[in-house]
């Protein structure tokens, strides 16, 4: 359904050449200002972010206002491309991002009088920059541009490098704000260092200083994966660009909510018992205490066991089923699937890096004691979780759909039925008709447990989504890690690998509807 | 010419995941080691090498015993993978690091008394790991394996995580060895922090320890090379598993060097001043002094400079010929010349990332003095010179090579002969016969230049390629970066990118030499 797209020009090749530029001199510049104060400051990094987001906008601009306005220009769309979980998710995060922007100009400008005014500019061009790219990812993520191709090339590189150097240097000031504890004593708690941010020398001039700063603190997760979902989507609209798709219709899959409940029923259950633990742990985590936080853990831990051991169960269920099930591949090449398995392999690598990091410092140290243990357990049982349902995804996605296989046998019961109407007329046709109907109105066995378990899957990533999202984070509550790798290397970890995580999380939800759609 | 590669079994994605996992669990074990020196110390990390390399070389074992014996099952050859120049390198880097294992375990055989047995056992097991890795992939690197599809699979992920591992390992090792360093003052010489390496409480038993060490200290790049080089051949051999070559010949162009001149020449001349000024580099490095030091760096920075710009220039002809060349490109698609692109572009990163870090720090510091000027116009150029090379490589490889279209203008001709043949008979057919003798024999101007271009490109690449591959370091003989970024973090990123940059030019002679032959 889609042809190799042209390769003349060489845009693509310069395309590529300014992304890997521009991210490497953003690399560059982020850990120069992270691991040296006196030489690069954040200002300069921010001059530089600044220089970026202006010319993505007006790139933004251009494209709006020429290219798409011409006829030609956007010849077709890529219907799998964008799809409304990602700008859902974009939208979401945008606003969120926005208002940390709003905090952010606020808190600075109370520092004018004694700090560079960059830091007040920045946050303030980034807040335009927000709503522009927002709106402009919503409306064009489907677009396979025709014209000015080069050039279009270019600038959406340009869009996808500066959003990961947004994504480096946010992660770089979380890890560096999160070191900035007093002590690396664990007990403290989150509460104390987050006060501490920032006022060294330089006195905040009006009151709400503090409020503002830890409103923006806990706002800086959503800013990162803003960044991530844009990056992701410009990368899409890169592979786009002059791609000729044939309009072929969606498959007019329909939603059968009925078919399945088991899965749906447990799923449920589970998301509902996760949001009632999450709650209980970020209420004991914000009272202090050891005794508390440790509780707090007991909690989050065993709920999360108690869900990724399900998952893995669930899933072993529904690959046993897959050796079972003797449907085709698909052959056929498909630039989008193999875009989405990529993201999806590549994301869930975050969560892969945190899980055996733990795994290693608590076997090394040979830490005792049950919150270990449960730290432990729960490291392994994702690792095991991630790799089984990265399989499940992946084969299910690779599958023939069963509508298609059904249309084929269809077919050939017809001509089978054609064939021998002459010997038996009566009995075959009842018994034909009587198979048919059957098999389209009930599901088989192997298919309705298939569904089941994407039901349950979708349902449980949900829940695993939300937790690290909004808020929770174990890693820092528990000392064994951070004692293990010391803070900065343990914070940079955490912050890298977690909002991956959270897109894999997001991620497999959308694929697994598809897999339930096809199964 | 290649054929979809069969898709059933879930082989592939079995190994994918089999070698994240090992990848990951690896990097922890290697931080862990690295950044903690109480829980896991260097032996832990040994003994988990020792294990993947003992699996490795069963899998090799059963490989050539069961699966390579049979019948049908290796079908076909892959005539692109493991070319010449990558199996020359495995084998000279391999003898290398042989070496290197048999002065490591002279070294701490004398260390027995006090300190683990497994830093002896380990270098014994790599040193026999060598022999048959080396072996295996010599034979085997152009097999495209039909049988065991899916063991087979896992068993070169295996081997292309273990030689990961091995690498992370060595970069590490050597990172840290190279931090050790009595006090940052950079005015100390190479010899005074090599002697100091791994002495403290524990006293080698015989005399020659103090040699052994300074002559491994030497080898180590050569073997994060080896595993380099490796792990390149087993992705292309795990690529290949299932696949279906047709076995085309391979195009019989003849490789004539009197078509050029220049080219050649000034490349030789470069190659040779190039060598001149790199052993009067490595003299004046290792007679101690602030002078003599300063003196090294003064010729190296302006032949590397000199070598740089000249390249560069070359290369804008060359693209600026192709720009005016109406050759069309190559639409069909060839997953061998996919790879080759990709591990051209990712091996670039490292010298990239070396160049900006390099422009950040003088640039940052405003470093005044002549040295850091040509530092930085060295690094500018080169950066200049990667995105201009690999354009010129990538757009080379994409182009139809030049004797097919002249069969096609051949058959073009003889057609257009034959329709006008009864017109004006003599006239048209000396016309004809005289281009057709005139393109065929003499090349015309713009092939020609662009032989010229390749030739000389070639050759510089390989004065860039000795020169950092046999010991030139400037940057830690110059101390700008370090004092900039910190010793630890400047080794680190060195010691991952300068050998992908050596593996870089070492691809660029091969590329550029294909590019000179369908030019």
């Amino acid at each position: 359904a889609v042809m190799e797209r042209a390769h003349h020009g060489g845009g693509w090749l310069l395309s590529g050449i300014i992304c890997i530029n521009i991210l490497i001199l953003g690399c560059a510049l982020v850990s120069g200002s992270a691991f040296n104060s006196v030489a690069i400051t954040a200002v300069h990094r921010q001059i530089f972010v600044i220089v970026l987001l202006l010319l993505t906008m007006l790139w933004m601009l251009f494209y709006t206002v020429f290219t798409f306005r011409k006829d030609q220009a956007v010849l077709f769309k890529d219907s799998h491309a964008g799809p409304v979980w990602l700008r859902a998710g974009l939208l979401l995060f945008g606003l969120l991002s926005f208002l940390m922007d709003i905090f952010k100009i606020a808190t600075y400008v109370g520092y004018l009088h004694c700090d560079s005014a960059v830091k007040v500019a920045f946050p303030v061009v980034q807040a335009v920059f927000l709503l522009i790219q927002t709106y402009f990812l919503w409306i064009h993520a489907k677009d396979c541009v025709q014209l000015h191709t080069n050039f279009t090339r270019c600038g959406l590189t340009l869009t996808l490098s500066t959003n990961l150097v947004v994504w480096m240097a946010a992660v770089t000031e979380e890890s560096i704000h999160q070191t900035e504890i007093p002590d690396l004593n664990v007990s403290v708690s989150h509460k104390m260092y987050r006060a501490s941010y920032g006022d060294k020398k330089c006195k905040c001039s009006h009151s709400a200083c503090g409020t503002f700063k830890e409103a923006f603190y806990y706002l800086y997760p959503f800013n990162i994966e803003y960044s991530l979902f844009a990056a992701a989507m410009a990368y899409v609209m890169w592979k786009n660009v002059g791609r000729l798709v044939e309009d072929h219709s969606h498959h007019n899959v329909k939603f059968h909510p009925k078919d399945v409940c088991l899965g749906p029923l447990t799923g449920i259950l589970l998301v509902v018992a996760g949001l009632v633990t999450f709650i209980v742990y970020e209420i004991y985590i914000l009272k202090e205490g050891e005794e508390k936080t440790n509780k707090a853990l007991l909690i989050h831990f065993i709920m999360n066991i108690v869900i990724v051991s399900m998952m893995s169960l669930s899933t072993i269920i529904g690959c046993i089923i897959y050796r079972l099930d003797h449907r085709e591949h698909v052959s056929e090449k498909n630039p989008t699937r193999s875009l989405d398995v990529g993201l999806l392999v590549g994301a869930s690598m975050g969560q892969f890096i945190i899980s055996y990091f733990t795994i290693v410092a608590v076997v090394a140290t040979g830490a005792r004691g049950y919150l270990n243990a449960l730290n432990l357990s729960w490291a392994i049982l994702t690792v095991l979780q991630l790799g089984l349902q990265n399989y499940f995804i992946i084969e299910g996605l690779h599958r023939e759909p069963f509508h298609v296989m059904q249309e084929a046998a269809l077919h050939t019961n017809a001509h089978a039925f054609q064939e021998h109407a002459e010997m038996n007329p009566v009995v075959e046709r009842n018994k034909s008709i009587y198979i048919l109907t059957s098999s389209s109105h009930k599901l088989s066995l192997k298919r309705r447990v298939l569904k089941e378990v994407c039901a349950f899957l979708l349902l449980a990533n949900i829940i695993l989504w939300i937790m690290p999202a909004f808020g929770a984070r174990p890693q820092f509550d528990h000392s064994i890690e951070i004692q293990f790798y010391k803070f900065t290397m343990w914070a940079a970890i955490v912050n890298i690998g977690l909002p991956f995580g959270i897109f894999y999380r997001m991620h497999s939800v959308a694929s697994l509807f598809e897999v339930y759609l096809i199964s």
